[in-house]
């Protein structure tokens, strides 16, 4: 499944961490057997499979890489920055992402209104990169792949000409953006932007 | 805010750990100065405080103070059971409690299709405590703070007559509810009986 930015996360935190691996792309409307012996409680993508035994949900599956093989670590190590990258994480997953997934449902007044909503998450986001390369600070790392999510929103703005990210009102993720994408393992874990079209 | 479940686990977290608190009570229609100061994006309970630094989010929180005071573990060691602890307690915050919170509004056969959801999920996660005596395995951890909502949820049974959880249905998890609720330490981090009639 192609178009799922969750198993993108997984993919690039695999290529981050240079962990060798299988990548079997799911059909969803037509999941195999193997998809839902795996993850039989949520039959979705991603699940990575090491061992034989199956881990579903892309953030659980990032840590449990980030426990299991040491080298090119992705989480930070001081607990303080651990908890600030896992906080915001999950307020890229339970507050913008609902946010943005109601854009194409609104129109008139209420998109405008949507807009206005993402442009304050966007803000929170856009402080928390102040003084940074990177969400992670000076490398790349667990808030970045999931902060990837950026480089879509931006990618379709080039492409439909609504863009709700400027470099204007967002000045240091635009330049994360710049920054992330000129990486190759980033790139190859983006939509293609010919996909997209 | 003594009714939310969330504040109950970090306490019933700290409790476990054995880590010295001080508990401040949030009047969340009269939120104070330092509520908005230490959690200014979500502005809500609970927040940890330590060494003048604001954790927000209860299992951010939980993860954190794991990672900070080594004693008395509450996640597994194992990177495996570690993932499978935070699959189910997302299983638990992402799925169970939206549907639990429905029950409320909803009413006739829509209430009957939400209790049928219900007991579908309680389902996989009386599966989950075969052959243990906790979530957690042979002692209390993560996910048993996570699942404190089943007790709550025996409790709230009790006393409206509405016993979703049945003994004959889940008795794993209600041999589960009873060994956690005699520990002094659970107890001590449930909502008061009288405050819930």
């Amino acid at each position: 499944m192609w178009a799922s930015p969750f198993s993108r996360r997984v993919e690039l935190a695999l290529k981050l961490k240079a962990i060798p691996y299988q990548y079997i792309e799911e059909d969803l409307p037509n999941k195999t057997p193997s998809l839902l012996r795996y993850n039989p409680i949520h039959k979705k993508v991603p699940v990575l499979v090491h061992n034989d035994k199956p881990v579903a949900e892309s953030m659980v599956i990032i840590e449990y890489m980030d426990e299991t093989w040491e080298n090119n670590p992705i989480l930070p190590r001081d607990p303080y920055e651990r908890a600030m990258a896992r906080f915001y994480a999950k307020f890229i997953d339970d507050k913008l992402l609902p946010t943005l997934a109601k854009l194409g449902q609104t129109a008139g007044k209420e998109k405008e209104e949507t807009i206005e909503e993402i442009h304050e998450q966007l803000k929170i986001l856009e402080d928390e990169l102040k003084g940074k390369q990177f969400f992670g600070g000076q490398r790349i790392g667990y808030l970045d792949i999931v902060a990837m999510i950026l480089a879509w929103l931006h990618l379709a703005g080039e492409i439909t000409g609504q863009k709700i990210l400027s470099a204007e009102k967002f000045p240091l993720i635009y330049e994360w953006i710049e920054r992330v994408m000129k990486m190759e393992v980033v790139n190859e874990c983006l939509i293609p932007e010919e996909k997209l079209r």
